[in-house]
């Protein structure tokens, strides 16, 4: 991996190595993934995100530039909401984008970003489309039977809001993945344990929450599932639009939903800490 | 951290974050430390070495520059074997050490290194001192009752050498640490247990090892793990000096034992892989 220029950032403690590729020149085969993914021998990162030039729809759409977005084992991916701030933020820095609103492409289709001036720490917000929100289901975990609602943003998920202080959420072990109903979730479900916290000073509705992502485990922070839970946390307060401040175990990030139906919010929008740690090169 | 040169690397998977301090103005208190090697929110590391000039008593004694290591918790330690080779590689690459021997400074005393030519992949050889055997001993870890061999390499160690094969060894699970006696450990103890390997190809001795390491838990590789395993080896094979080539599950290294009197290896070598994977400004 002689010569491979990098960045590294997070957001909300999801971990991400960018790598600028402006003439679109670089392959990123699996292995190369991994090892620059890997914790110990390479970098490390949950992903990896390539920053080259939008191409097809998704320019006629007005994005200049594409997240080329891989997992840490080397598998593509269609979007992350942690790893698009980071992005976002990193196009500003480099200059590549203008501060304020801009379109980019991911394999899930054009987003929209809104980015602070360089320099500063304000927050950054991505557009995560539509939320639908599902049935009733069950999730057995931590060895406990949940009650909970689907919720699919692109991905499906199921919020199990619970009874309980954020330190009872604390003392779960989600070591072991879930068991669910495969009729409700056919390909896999991400699920959320949620406890509902007191108001912010500007009377915004608050949430803390764990994670268990399909296929990964536990994690810090999981950006469709912050959004799954603050639309079931609307929902079940019979509201059809509103904001809700989710606290996950790697920091805080806030969710907007646009008026919807009660079943459907039809746009959503993260906003949350996007931080570049370090740049370098991958050189020897 | 605005600013602040480093280099990372590993050893056999125990990795660092080196950052070069030519001219002694950088103060690294415990929080940069750990802010540093964050696997998520920082680059990530079991260490940091700031590469600093030797000072006082080591340059008497022939050390042009000091390993100055922090733990990842950002404590201070005064040597680590697989993190002396990434220092010592690191000196030739800056060009700062011809390639070839040369001394240098740690907290432990002075110590001595052969790094092959820059741009090469050989390995690094780094002198770890005297190697004193002790009583024999045991420890419960794994759910099992184990008999070793106390070893002293500077730091306390145990090892076990059981029968079996090194798919028995991957199936231990080392989650929690040991109970050892601590008439003969008041210390505590680094644990290792080990399971003889074929002889390689020239008819070195070979063995396989896991290791707990003392308040850190399971690690990839222990520097002095692999000395005190070797010196235990050789004892047991009633040999006063020797070679063992130690598997450890990141790699392997081999270690050097100098003729003694059956008690006190009056000199060890380790030699193994040092590798720079990227270099880069901590800059945000």
């Amino acid at each position: 991996m002689a010569g491979i220029a990098f960045t590294k950032g997070h957001g909300t403690e999801n971990d991400f190595v960018l790598i600028p590729d402006p003439e679109d020149r670089l392959t990123l085969d699996e292995e190369l993934v991994r090892s620059i993914c890997d914790r110990r021998a390479g970098i490390g990162a949950d992903g990896v995100i390539r920053v080259v030039p939008a191409s097809g729809d998704a320019v006629a759409d007005g994005a200049r530039w594409f997240m080329d977005y891989r997992n840490a084992d080397g598998s593509l991916a269609e979007m992350c909401g942690n790893g698009a701030r980071v992005f976002a933020r990193y196009l500003v820095h480099r200059g590549w984008e203008a501060p304020g609103a801009f379109e980019f492409g991911t394999r899930g289709g054009v987003r929209s970003a809104v980015v602070p001036e360089p320099g500063t720490f304000g927050e950054v917000s991505i557009g995560m489309g539509p939320v639908t929100l599902g049935p009733e289901s069950w999730t057995d975990l931590a060895g406990r039977h949940w009650s909970g609602r689907a919720v699919d943003v692109g991905n499906p998920h199921l919020a199990c809001f619970v009874d309980g202080t954020a330190g009872d959420l604390g003392e779960l072990d989600l070591t072991r993945g879930p068991v669910f109903d495969p009729a409700v979730f056919p390909a896999g479900v991400n699920v959320e344990i949620v406890v509902p916290a007191a108001a912010g000073p500007d009377g915004v509705e608050g949430v803390r929450m764990r994670v268990h992502e399909r296929g990964v485990g536990e994690t810090r922070s999981c950006g469709t599932g912050t959004v799954a839970v603050a639309a079931a946390r609307l929902a079940a307060l019979g509201r059809t639009s509103g904001t809700v401040d989710v606290h996950v175990p790697g920091g805080q990030v806030r969710v907007d939903l646009a008026t919807g139906d009660g079943r459907v919010f039809p746009e959503s929008v993260l906003t949350g800490p996007a931080v570049l740690v370090a740049t370098g090169v991958l050189q020897f």
